[in-house]
């Protein structure tokens, strides 16, 4: 069996199926970010780690303070998935010596910004060298109550599906810039109980089905009513990838407050019902088309 | 200025400079570990990740599942060196298409192998497609008793300078099947007031000099003291690197008692007294040849 037939999602499955774990896990690989008890009161530790390796989630041109941003972004936006507070960023860099100091300094000067927007403390560093591409890599711990934490299992059949902004086209140039949604994510379980949330990373038509299967239900979506980027299909809405927005699922009952409160709250981000949970599982939903696969990915 | 002539701790020193800091940090980058406050009675937080480079830190050649056993063990070291308790774990595999999955599961089983032997359990994976060398990367989380844990800067002049184990000859094989002296550790802290202590991973030529430096004092080594490994000379020792053994400063008071009870309680590993610190702080002891300097290395 070789990597580019397995996929990443196989992968991952394949490798951590086996894994230690130990009772103070209460969410392992699988979810938007590790849950373990940390011998807080009220509270739990999220942990997540992230990468991004040049000629694969950057180009050579790419500005280097957007990929530092990106860098640090992505691992946050796993956070807004689960409503965890970000706390402390340990940073990775892996560079060719052919690279200037200057390039460097930029990435991390991104780093810094997106560090700095969250409230997150940069407490370790290290850095490589390597013969080949550049690879930047952010691990992130931080905390969320108990009772605030948002996984992907908890969707129910009938609950309504919402994603916050736009959908598609991040390719052009949004993926580089986009702002986690930590915010609005620590608003939703303040104020609303959600069932079930993730970030959009590899789009809607490869994520819903992970919400959908880890909850154990089926789901319908309006396609006319998805949220589109300037100039975007349906279809790449669906299958770009890279939003960085917010899914997640809401008793029916709730939907009214949700909508007229958000317009209130965030008058300026769109926050739309895209369909809704059902009880019908499948473990594919062939008709609709997948997200970005990395190791299909040519 | 280019990468290469900077070297790592100045590459290092330059980035870390201008980081975002929170009153919750302890220590930031700069000691074997992060150091966080945690909101834990009595604890505090360790963080550090590591990585492995293909090409750099292994060869196509390695047997993986000893990379992997590198890959986490080289963390659990940093651990040691500041006595602490690793929990939990977090492994980024970025690794090129033609790898095989056989690969892919032996590098993991090294990484188990190590995490299972002390205790930690690995609540997150990553994986990416890279077009050039693998990296593998780990990061771990654990605590300290807010008064056991040991950072670099402790050390007083007129102090005892011991190291475990022999030095010396590490890439002969040694390199990849070390055991990270966590065990140990975690005794001495507990019946010994440690003043500083580090793990040499650069060689004691590059590693006491950071420990002298941070603890604002002078060393003197006994270079016919110094516990080398079969077929090593004393420069070998000094220069080569990837050791994984502590080195630590202790109040020569204690030092009696210390011998004779690591003796009853480790028969099988070596403690010896190499040298001790003293008054004389100079930035750069020229004598001293260097250990591996990642970005000076050809």
């Amino acid at each position: 069996m070789n990597l580019r037939a397995l996929g990443e999602d196989g992968l991952l499955e394949e490798l951590l199926r086996t894994l230690p774990r130990t009772a103070a896990v209460v969410l392992g690989a699988g979810d938007d970010c590790a849950l373990v008890k940390s011998g807080k009161r009220g509270a739990l530790d999220l942990l997540k780690t992230d990468c991004l390796v040049e000629g694969i989630h950057f180009s050579k041109d790419s500005r280097p303070e957007l990929v530092g941003w990106k860098a640090m972004a992505r691992p946050l936006s796993d956070f807004a998935a689960m409503s965890g507070l970000p706390q402390f960023a340990l940073v990775t860099l892996i560079v060719p010596s052919q690279k200037t100091l200057k390039w460097v300094k930029q990435i991390y000067r991104g780093i810094e910004k997106a560090a700095r927007t969250f409230g997150v403390a940069v407490v370790g560093g290290e850095t490589s060298n390597i013969r080949g591409p550049a690879v930047i890599s952010v691990s992130l711990t931080g905390i969320v109550e108990t009772k605030r934490w948002v996984g992907r299992g908890g969707g129910k059949a009938n609950d309504d599906l919402y994603v916050t902004g736009r959908l598609g086209g991040s390719l052009r140039g949004r993926h580089l810039k986009f702002v986690p949604r930590i915010v609005e994510s620590r608003w939703l379980t303040k104020n609303f109980r959600i069932h079930a949330m993730m970030d959009l990373s590899d789009g809607l038509g490869a994520d819903l089905p992970r919400l959908a299967r880890a909850s154990g239900v089926g789901f319908e979506v309006d396609q006319a009513a998805l949220p589109l980027n300037r100039g975007c299909t349906a279809a790449q809405a669906i299958s770009d990838g890279e939003d960085y927005e917010l899914l997640f699922a809401l008793s029916p009952r709730h939907s009214a407050r949700l909508l007229g409160s958000w317009r209130r709250k965030f008058p300026k981000l769109l926050l739309t019902r895209i369909g809704k949970l059902n009880s019908k599982f499948e473990i594919r939903n062939s008709k609709f088309p997948g997200g970005y696969v990395h190791f299909k990915q040519r």
